[in-house]
């Protein structure tokens, strides 16, 4: 099929039909090998460039994969055959009003540049993936994304009061605003969110804004035990409130510190870093009590400081995770999530898995949310491992589910995990996605394949 | 149509047909003059009950109307003409999780009795309608409800994990549930809560609870002139965090004056009443900036306590403003909310139309998230004033949405706002909420009449 028309229907420099230009489109960072080849990528720079797009796709049954900054884990934007690549990299406008402690922020924002402008005027943006640097803030919308921060301050749902949506028939709606409390109709702002581009594509977002954070005081723990260092995190969920609660297992130590040689402790088994942004003496406080906790769970070595540069320093060491892990192979990122009390069940059953499998699987989490980042390593070039890889990663997500837990907390399900969702949701609640999915698209042309079945939804 | 079948599909005890007792159930608080006479009331004690009912009425076309403690005031709980009222009144059970800080509650408990138990374990259950002692969980999440400390805490929604839902062909589905963070698939559980008992019936809710809050430090300024006491708001709310801001004009002043002669100042043009609960020597810093806040605009008093008994006096003081103006005659409730910059507008045009349909108006606001509660005062026997007050009601709405403000901050549409909805939400918004309920109860038997149009559904 040709794109002139998809061309001369849009301002110039919008649309690459180039494949060396287009293939860095294909793939967001879950690097799905089934990627198909998209007939075009679209770079819009506005909602009416959205909205042509959608139109020219919708009256050709052409796909269409809304795409932020391609940071996504699960791959919600991994290209369809055929079909095309919308981008909203050049759409990164923010304007933030302080009188309202509101921002109008355009998807194509990094969350950092949006956490950038709030803090000019004394405001904050929280929930802060690890990927804040270099996610957008529609790609947030469409996971409803966590982070680090989120254990004490929520996640995106809880900071967006409305959205500009493009429909999948090319109307344009705006739905909630800037309005802190409104209930007329369906909460649609909220049903958006989270909805991986399958429902419509958000192309303006008002956020909530907060006064910023205080500096935090921050305690670092190791564990000699993998069972005392999870019997801490819910000592201390369930009896504190910090501001940050993760946990790196020792093959992510070793990974961070073979990249960092920041001298963190090769043989703990496991590391907390615990962050408290309370008023400085209650802050003192709440780390002492802390600090008491790990004690009484066999922590091995306990550190606190109130320098916010050195706490960073720890924090920097647990978001660089991912890529320290990185080096050492193909990476296969889960994301699963249990409540609390089976955290260490989860994270011993997977310690058993990688054990099974006969591969690394590096554990990082989000402690105090329950939510996991096992990443499983393997050498592509290890056919058999890399089988191995892929049977793990199941086992890990039917581990979570048995547990009471999410296949995902906060990547979303993309193209990677949609074979387990039927599994955890049940079928009664699938079919209620699959409905609304079906009156709102019904066509499917929005991100085909990304969350739901597209052979379900045409039957 | 007879209702044998039904009282012996359900346990005993469960089904009223007896006219006398019908007749409490077919209004809530709104007292919707348009309300029909029910086939029959059930109080259904399980979500088995409930999907026996939800199935007998769709195998038969006939409309379920949901109900929780009957406190609604927008008229979404009002008798459907032959339908049934499901009552949730004796489904109260609470059970609170205090290790993941989680509590599990079917909707017919009261919001109050939800605080209690959260209280007993030191954890609180933040949102807190003004009639949270006599409204339900349920119909909380029907209206995604507000409330008093919501300026800092957020509403329903905010501390909902997951909910029981019987949809409308009787199936019982479990959305959410108990973890922290949970992306897979749709957000149905945010779609639900706000639905108004238009999408399914909630039977049970897994709520999210906090530590307690500390004891706050209370502040109350009165104002001679209404601009700049709105003018004092916008400056505390773009500036501070209060944990209450709560506003009453001077017909609300006099109206709980006459009713409790605590010696609030009749003259007074309007009176805040505003709380910090940070740790004491925050608040205290706090709560003197906003008394500076308030000097700097022409306050006339100024009190200030830490004593949260003394402070807790002037709380119940606004929270009997309904009640207290009720006694002046009936009223119509109106529950409007723009963005904060216009709360000034908002509250001197709802001054112009009272005068200019020479009825009383007394305001009330949660006016830290700019939502007010006009109350328009008639005598029913007045004819000719009732219809002033009617139209007046209308043209509030107006005035909010021309200041691009809602119909309804936390009350809900029901049936009283549905006139307004499409004006204010426009058509294509409109459309989606039709799309969505078309898709999950096509045969409008939930709740039909509330939120959306009828006719327009089955066209």
């Amino acid at each position: 099929m040709s794109c002139e028309e998809l061309v001369s229907a849009l301002p110039e420099g919008r649309v690459i039909t180039e494949p060396a230009t287009m293939e860095s489109y294909r793939w967001d960072r879950a690097y799905d090998p089934d990627a198909g080849t998209p007939l075009a990528v679209v770079r819009a720079e506005s909602t009416s460039d959205v909205q042509t797009v959608v139109r020219y796709a919708a009256e050709r049954g052409i796909a269409v994969v809304p795409r932020g900054a391609g940071s996504g884990l699960s791959g919600g934007s991994t290209a369809v055959e055929g079909g095309i690549v919308l981008s909203m990299e050049r759409m990164r406008e923010i304007t933030v009003d302080p009188l309202t402690r509101t921002a109008v922020v355009q998807p194509g924002a990094f969350n950092s540049e949006v956490k950038a402008a709030a803090a000019e005027h004394g405001l904050w943006y929280p929930p802060d993936p690890s990927s804040y640097d270099f996610c957008s803030i529609g790609g947030n919308i469409a996971t409803n994304a966590g982070g680090l921060c989120c254990v004490k301050y929520g996640v995106t749902t809880d900071y967006v009061l409305g959205l500009n949506v493009v429909l999948a028939d090319g109307r344009s709606v705006a739905l909630g605003g800037p309005r802190l409390k409104d209930v007329a109709g369906l909460d649609l702002t909220k049903l958006f969110i989270g909805s991986e581009g399958t429902l419509g594509v958000v192309t303006e977002i008002t956020l909530r804004l907060i006064p910023a954070q205080r500096p935090p005081t921050t305690l670092v723990a190791t564990f000699k035990s993998l069972d005392a260092s999870t019997e801490a995190i819910l000592a201390i969920s369930s009896s504190m409130r910090p501001s940050m609660l993760e946990f790196m297992d020792r093959p992510t130590i070793n990974a961070v510190e073979d990249a960092t040689r920041m001298g963190l402790d090769r043989d703990a088994a496991a590391m907390l870093v615990v962050q408290s942004d309370e008023p400085a003496e209650f802050a003192a406080k709440e780390i002492a009590q802390i600090e008491a906790l790990c004690q009484e769970h066999q922590a091995d070595e306990v550190f606190s400081t109130t320098d916010p540069d050195e706490g960073e320093a720890f924090v920097v060491a647990r978001r660089m995770a991912i890529p320290a892990v990185e080096q050492k192979g193909s990476l296969l990122l889960e994301d699963v999530g249990v409540p609390l009390p089976k955290l260490g069940d989860l994270v011993r059953g997977i310690e058993q898995i990688a054990q099974r499998r006969d591969i690394v699987i590096a554990v990082i989490a989000h402690a105090g949310d329950g939510n996991t980042h096992p990443l499983l390593v393997f050498d592509p070039a290890d056919l058999d491992q890399k089988e191995r890889a892929h049977i793990a990663y199941g086992e890990v997500m039917d581990l979570a589910v048995e547990l009471g837990g999410t296949i995902t907390g906060e990547h979303g399900v993309g193209r990677l995990k949609r074979p387990w969702l039927a599994g955890y949701i049940g079928e009664d609640a699938l079919d209620l996605n699959h409905r609304i999915k079906m009156a709102l698209d019904p066509q499917n042309v929005l991100n085909p394949g990304a969350v739901l079945d597209p052979a379900v939804l045409k039957s």
